[in-house]
């Protein structure tokens, strides 16, 4: 089987985890990286790699399948990912200058209209739960859609707490409000608003010799603090805080339908204690599918919710109808 | 905005769903039902539906813009579905006659090839756990998934413990093994065996007079009973029975990776106190999905993998985008 020869457009973090997580994949490999790194500021694993320079993109037309571009909205610009798509099949990691629409608009405008397929807003949230949302809800009508989030790290609040004199380190997550979550669980349809949903554990490093409550009493009168969210929060020290503070992300989707008689949920749990690596995946599964589209004959702008779940599969589609259906 | 005018047919249980489902949405519409059973056999709240024997599905051609078919085995064969499909749009229930695959090879060789498009086995397991195991293996590389039910009645063993003497009635639930379960939550990939996964928990109406004790000794040595899976006894009232015996399944999909520093989980859970309704649910959004491909010119025989998710909900996609991406 010839593999699916991938560019990669950007090198910092995704940029690593695609390189590593295609290393992995028999069907796919690393033709061209793209970066604005010199070669020597790169560490030793990633010497062997084609590397390029930015300006380079444009000379591998003959030997790139399909580019991702992940280089992000400090280096990107929507105009950049129109003069991709007009020579390169192309992914893109999801942006938030990214406003699809427009972007889609852009790429379906171009003239002459390039002869590639480019899929753009590739990501997990949004991305993956848009798709389980778009699922849930077409599939269960008149029910209510809840998302809620578990360890997201909360920046604004966390710099909140930083600024306060006393304070070494902080770090603020939310997580699910456990009364509302176990009340939509158990069919209740509750009707939640923002400060219903999550709580928020705020974990202090405090300066050596400052009291605790002293510092626990300013918090409390901070404007927005409490009325936003149920807080909580805890004295920590700075080992226990670094271990607090891995990457780990969690969410929850769910679509809660009931009445008297009859309770039906579609629940969708996802943890990631690695969230880059497992974008780095999914940029990858949908890399697989633009290729195959793109040698079918699309052609135009996509997104996720475009793309049917067979083709993100090294499964041909007689095989995975035998064994999934 | 012009309704989508559905045919349905076969009016069991499952047809009878459909309609119910059918009116609260504004898009749809039914506009016939074929049915083999005589008119005044129905419930007054059918009486005002098109009703049409069997034979007269043929007539209809002009005013049906996507045929339902949940007729199921006992009346349809694959030929019959063939012949539906020569003439409408068809969306087929899951039937485990249906052979996905030769099914496909039996729509897309017919010759000359009818203009039109085949949706087959549209359900919820196979179906739509299909969907999101194909998805969350392609996005989680390098991980295993597991798939548990709750409460999911079995038939056999039921059937077996109603046999002996002195019980008057029985029913045998499957559900997951709480340490399995929390094993795999844990991340701790435990390779599962199928007596590992799940535990039996079966409900006992005992005849007047008849010692539990005793009962509980003539199942214990029921072969392959204790074998296959943990199992629990319980005596209970022929009310308590009933109250259990309610249509209620659930199951949960997950996929999980880990190693000594990461995890990562997708972690699917339905809850369906009445399955035939979300049943009912499925097939009319993919019947709204199948009119929509069918518009575009779309013929052939396809399955759930093989259609965008964007398809299934009455927004264009247009708004999809702006809402949920």
């Amino acid at each position: 089987m010839a593999k699916i020869k991938l560019g990669v457009i950007g090198f910092d973090q995704l940029g690593q985890e695609i390189v590593s997580a295609v290393q992995k994949q028999e069907d796919l490999m690393i033709a061209s990286v793209f970066t604005h790194f010199n070669k020597k500021d790169l560490s030793s694993e990633f010497q062997t790699l084609p590397l390029h320079s930015m300006n380079e993109v444009f000379e591998f037309k003959q030997e790139i399948d399909v580019l991702i571009v992940c280089s992000g909205s400090t280096i990107d610009y929507p105009s950049h990912l129109t003069d991709y798509a007009r020579y390169y099949n192309v992914v893109e990691a999801y942006n938030f200058y990214a406003q699809p629409n427009l972007l889609i608009n852009s790429l379906e405008s171009m003239s002459p209209p390039p002869n590639k397929l480019a899929l753009i807003g590739v990501g997990w949230n949004p991305g993956l739960y848009s798709l389980n949302q778009i699922m849930a809800e077409s599939l269960i009508p008149n029910a209510t859609t809840y998302h809620f989030v578990e360890n997201e790290w909360s920046q604004k609040m966390t710099e909140l707490l930083e600024e306060i004199e006393g304070v070494a380190e902080a770090k603020v997550f939310l997580n699910a409000e456990p009364t509302s979550l176990e009340a939509v669980l158990a069919g209740q349809n509750p009707n939640l608003n923002y400060s219903d949903y999550h709580q928020r554990e705020a974990y202090l490093v405090l300066e050596e010799g400052i009291d605790p409550e002293k510092i626990h009493d300013q918090i409390q009168v901070l404007p927005n603090y409490l009325s936003q969210a149920q807080s909580h929060l805890h004295f920590v020290s700075s080992a226990e805080l670094a271990k607090l503070s891995q990457d780990k992300q969690a969410g929850r989707l769910i679509r809660s339908s009931s009445d008297q008689k009859e309770l039906t949920t579609y629940d969708l749990s996802l943890c990631l204690s690695h969230p880059l690596s497992y974008q780095a995946n999914i940029l990858m599964a949908y890399a697989r599918a633009v290729f195959r589209l793109a040698k079918e004959g699309k052609t135009g702008a996509l997104t996720m919710l475009d793309i049917p779940l067979s083709y993100l599969s090294k499964l041909n589609r007689q095989d995975l109808i035998d064994q999934y259906l």
